[in-house]
């Protein structure tokens, strides 16, 4: 069996990252049929759809003509059947609990013809586990995105102890085809990758305020005015690597025992109380507004589109 | 005793991050006088400050007249004597060895007058310790900045035990003069802000290619082209608020034991053998470009300052 290239994607959830996705499908000129069980979340995500797109002719990243042409390749599907009736490619943001998400690839999976891969979300199953006792597990896979997909290219691409290799290089092949840029996970571990680093900073971040040594506006810009400003552009190894005239490898063995010197230092188990958590969220408020979070998350939205742009215009050498 | 504003800035110490202070310096409008016991490497300073600056112009960051008067306001001194005299601010960024760095500190304490700030960009050493003995001890602080201070804005702020907090005071108010975002510290702590952060990212990181979760590159990328979007515009407070309608009190409550689950699970000890770090930096090398590190940094550095731009020129709700 050889896994076509779909021109049909099918989204299963619309909450906040299936509609996104509905997007990522639609721009790339893909027929994108969406189903959500909840009628009403269906109705909202098409519409959120159809005005993010209006939104980005505004900000300049379509032209009017785009915008409707991707409009008009969006379908609401009453039935989960109806949705992955002729997709190749289904994407599901269902529900991160376990039973709801096996209830939700047995159905897919009686649904979608043979040769239609099945991408789950979820940020936080395995593969293995969810399509346990599915007949086709060899063609599910997790896709997990960065929230929100239409804006953030990155996808963790990690396949389940049965998922056929061909299932991971066809999806590989259709998230870039869609303009994303995936990467491979070899095996699961809790929270991927990106969770975890996350995790990592999050932990270390929370320690500092908590035992006293800054406060939460200084740790905050620590990471938006200095140390993020280099990870939009190179990852941890570039990061590196740009710091030393011998390249990370040298860097690495340079500094080895002042990394691992900082390791032993760094906090575990921080304070995550009540009073921590109560400061942060006092500082954070004052920081960025009350209230903002859908003005401050629209904001996000169209500055990591534009950095990208910086990006495409003026790629990194070598 | 009051401290005054200075308009003589004194960089004693030329490498590569004092270098790039004689920018932050001179381009602010301060008469700039540089310093470095190696008259050969203070030469080189200059050379670069001055290439720097019409790279800038080139660039459209700078005008030719700023960048001819940026140039004029710039003055090597063959002694620290000379550098420090009439200069009402000195940033220090000499050796790290802690000897070193004492000693300098009793010169600088001689030869400047009482009222001037002696700031080091130390990202190692604890002032307490460095001006153990020096009279002056309530005027130095330690003003650790993320290289290049000349891009990047944040600097580390951090009292000693012995610094008068007027001392504190005047340096951030200066810092923020000459365009830099100060952020201070209450205490001493191995890494400081930045580097605990960054190291903590590196660990996990590490681990996850040692371990065979993920390739170098996987990880690179689910950085630079994922979680880096995000903090280059919101620290990690502000990325959990703008993902919750409730902020990031509501996010750390609601997803609090996922938070604790993953801390448990990261590695504290990676592999960090000769065989991880060698594919490290052969994958870095392929990503980047073999020897391109001078390309690679003067990119990092003009893509900083333009979405720094961007963020000038759109900046957050609220």
């Amino acid at each position: 069996m050889t896994y076509r290239g779909p021109e049909v994607a099918a989204i299963v959830g619309a909450g906040v990252v299936g509609r996104s996705w509905i997007r990522v499908y639609a721009r790339a000129g893909f027929l994108t049929r969406v189903h959500d069980p909840d009628a009403g979340q269906l109705a909202r995500a098409i519409g959120w759809a159809v005005r993010s797109a209006e939104e980005d002719v505004r900000l300049g990243f379509l032209t009017r003509e785009e915008a409707r042409a991707e409009e008009s390749r969006i379908l609401p599907c009453e039935t989960l059947g109806d949705a992955v009736a002729g997709a190749g490619y289904v994407q599901e943001s269902g529900p991160e609990a376990i039973a709801t998400k096996r209830a939700i690839y047995r159905e897919l999976d009686r649904a979608a013809s043979d040769d239609v891969i099945l991408a789950s979300s979820t940020s936080a199953n395995d593969m293995s586990v969810i399509s346990e006792g599915v007949a086709g597990a060899h063609r599910c896979i997790v896709a997990h995105p960065v929230n929100p997909p239409h804006v953030i290219p990155v996808v963790e691409v990690l396949p389940g102890e049965k998922t056929d290799p061909r299932v991971v290089a066809a999806t590989l092949d259709l998230l870039r085809r869609v303009g994303m840029l995936p990467v491979e996970m070899n095996r699961f571990v809790p929270g991927f990758l990106l969770n975890r680093m996350q995790a990592a900073v999050v932990r270390e971040a929370i320690s500092l305020v908590g035992s006293g040594v800054a406060s939460p506006e200084a740790v905050e810009m620590v990471m938006r005015d200095g140390l993020g400003l280099r990870w939009a552009l190179m990852g941890p190894f570039g990061t590196g690597h740009s710091n030393s005239d011998g390249g990370v490898g040298r860097y690495y063995r340079d500094y080895g025992d002042a990394f691992s010197g900082l390791w032993g230092d760094l906090d575990t188990e921080p304070d995550f109380g009540d009073e921590v958590i109560d400061g942060i969220a006092a500082a954070t408020r004052a920081a960025y507004g009350d209230g903002s979070v859908p003005a401050l998350s629209a904001w996000r939205d169209r500055m990591i589109r534009r950095i990208l742009r910086l990006k495409r215009e003026d790629p990194p050498p070598g």
